[in-house]
C-alpha cells in the first residue's frame, strides 16, 4: 500500500498501488482503484468504484501505443465522481470536475475549472483547456484541441479518422477555438476548425471549417442567415 | 453497518454504509456500495459494482445544489443492474428495471413499471412517469417532464440551456406528453413540447413544439406528409 | 472460490465464483467480479472493476429471456478493459479488444481481432463478424448482423424496434455487409441492409437498405454525387 496521510480518508476495499502518491485532506471512496503512477494534490475528491492510472493498451488492430506513461497527475481541489476511468499519462488541473462514468484516456490535458460531464470520453492526445463545459455522453475523439471557455452539449461526437480505418492517415480530431458552442447531438468531422465565439446548432453535421463569430446549423451545416 | 434482515443476499465486498434500511429478499451483488440515506423496498435486486445514495457535489462553474438532500427510496419488486450510479433525493418506484451502466440524479422520481435502459442517463430535476420505456444510452437532460407510456428511443439527446451556458437563463429540459415515441438518436431543444401520442422521426432535430398526434421527422423537424 | 491456476494475477477483492475457469497466463484487475458460467481462455487480460458472466434479467414490459444461458466464453489473447460488462450466453472470439465502459448482452458473438470501443454496447442476439471496428459510443441494437472487416465510427445508433414498442413486432436489428464504413453519430433504422464497402456519411439517418459500394449521406440519407 501506499503511504497515504492521515488525514486522508480512504473508503473500503479501496486499493492504492505501492508509489500513489496523495496530498493533504483526501477523500476516496469505496472500492476505487489508484494504480502506480497516480500523484493527488490537496482537497482532492475521488467518487467510489473508480479505476485511475490505468496503462495504456491495444491489440493489433490497434495504433501502437507511442510511449510509455508513467504518471496520472490530479491537481488540487479537483472533484472525480463514482465509476470514473483515467489513463497515465494525463494532467487534470486544478478545480477540474470530472463526472460519474467519465472515461479520460493518456495524453491528456484537462485545464483548470473545466468540467467533464457525466460518461463523457475523451480519447488520448487531446487537450481540453480553461473553464470549459464538456457536457453528459459527449465524445472528444484522439487528438482533437479545445481551447479556453468553449461549450460542448451534451452526446456532441467527434472524429478523427478520414478515411475510417481504410488507408494510413494521420489522425487528426476538430480544433474548436476559444468561447465556441456547440449544440448537443452535433457531429463534427476530422480535423475541422471551429472558429472564437462560433455557434454549432443542435444536431448539426459540420464538415468543413467554420470562422470566427458564425452560427452555423444543419446536415451538413450552413450559415444561418442572421 | 446497516441492520440487514436475514433474508437478504449481500455480495462479497459489498459496503453497506450504517442507517440504510433494506427491505426484505433483497438481492446485493458483489461490490456494491450502498450509502447512506439509501432505503431499499421487499424483493428487489441490485448487481455488482453499483453505488447507491450518493451526494451531490459540484464545483464552482456548475450550478449550485440547491439543498440537503438524505435519501433514495427503492421501491419494492425494483431490478437495478451492474455498475449504475443513483443519487440521493431521487425515488424509484416500484417494478422499475435500470440497465447497466445507468446513472440517475438527485432529485428524480421514476415512476412504477418504467424502464431505463443500460447507460442512460437521467440528470437532476426530471420526472418520469409510469410504464416508460427510455432505451440504451438516452440522454435525459435536467427539469424534464415525461409522461406515462412514453417510448424514447436509444441514444436520444436532450438539452436544457438555450443560450449553452452564455446567460442566466432558468434551464428547462423538454416536456413529452403521454405515449409520445421518438426515434433514436434524435435531438430535442431545451423547452419544447411534444403532444400526446407524436412519433418524432430517428435523427430529428425537434426545435419547437409540437402538438398531439403528429408525425415529425428530419432537420430541423417538419410534420411528414400523411 | 475457482480453481485458479498458479500463473494467473488476480487483484485484490477480486470475486471469482464457483465453477469459473481460468486458463493460463491471465491477468484480473482488482474489485473485478467473475460470475459463473464463465470460462476464460489463456493470455487473457482483464482490467478492473468489471462484471463478467451477468445472468440475464427483466421486468414485466421486457421481452422475455428466451432461454436459460449458463457459459461465457472468452477466447485466447482477448484483452477486456476496465468496469466492463458483459453476460452469460455470449462468445468472444481471440485476440478482441473490449474498451473501458463497453457492455455486451447475452446471446452476442464477437468475432477474431475485433475491436468493441470504449462504452460501447452490444445488446443481445447480435453477430460482430471478423476484424471489425466498433468504436466508442457505438450502440448496436440487439438482433444485428455485421459481417467481417465492418467499421462502425463513435456514437453510430442503430435501432430495431419500427413500432417503438407499439405492436407486437419481430425486432430486428441492421445488416451491415462486409467492408461497409458508418460515419460518425449516423443513426439506422430497423431492418436495413447496408451493402459491402458502401460508405455512410456522419449523422446520416438511413432510412431503407443500401446496396454494396455506394456513398450516402444526409437526413434522410441519399446517394451523394460521384
Amino acid at each position: 500500500m501506499a503511504n497515504i496521510p492521515k488525514n486522508t480518508r480512504v473508503g473500503k476495499h479501496a486499493v492504492i498501488e505501492e508509489g500513489v502518491k496523495i496530498g493533504e485532506n483526501v477523500i476516496i471512496g469505496h472500492n476505487t482503484v489508484i494504480l502506480k503512477g497516480t500523484q493527488i494534490g490537496n482537497n482532492v475528491e475521488i467518487g467510489s468504484n473508480c479505476v485511475l492510472g490505468i496503462q495504456p493498451g491495444s491489440n493489433k488492430r490497434m495504433r501502437k501505443i507511442s510511449q510509455n506513461y508513467n504518471q496520472l497527475i490530479i491537481k488540487n481541489n479537483t472533484k472525480i465522481g463514482n465509476i470514473v476511468s483515467i489513463y497515465l499519462g494525463t494532467l487534470i488541473s486544478e478545480n477540474v470536475f470530472i463526472g460519474d462514468h467519465a472515461s479520460i484516456r493518456e495524453n491528456v490535458s484537462v485545464e483548470e475549472g473545466t468540467v467533464i460531464g457525466r460518461a463523457a470520453i475523451v480519447e488520448l492526445n487531446s487537450r481540453i483547456g480553461k473553464n470549459c463545459t464538456i457536457q453528459t455522453l459527449v465524445y472528444i475523439t484522439g487528438d482533437t484541441i479545445i481551447e479556453d471557455n468553449v461549450f460542448i452539449g451534451p452526446c456532441v461526437s467527434m472524429s478523427n479518422d478520414k478515411y475510417m480505418g481504410a488507408r494510413e492517415y494521420t489522425l487528426i480530431g476538430p480544433y474548436i477555438k476559444q468561447e465556441a458552442k456547440i449544440g448537443n447531438n452535433a457531429s463534427l468531422l476530422p480535423g475541422i476548425t471551429i472558429g472564437k465565439r462560433t455557434i454549432v446548432g443542435s444536431g448539426a453535421v459540420v464538415t468543413k471549417d467554420i470562422g470566427d463569430d458564425e452560427v452555423f446549423a444543419g446536415v451538413p451545416a450552413r450559415r444561418m442567415k442572421s
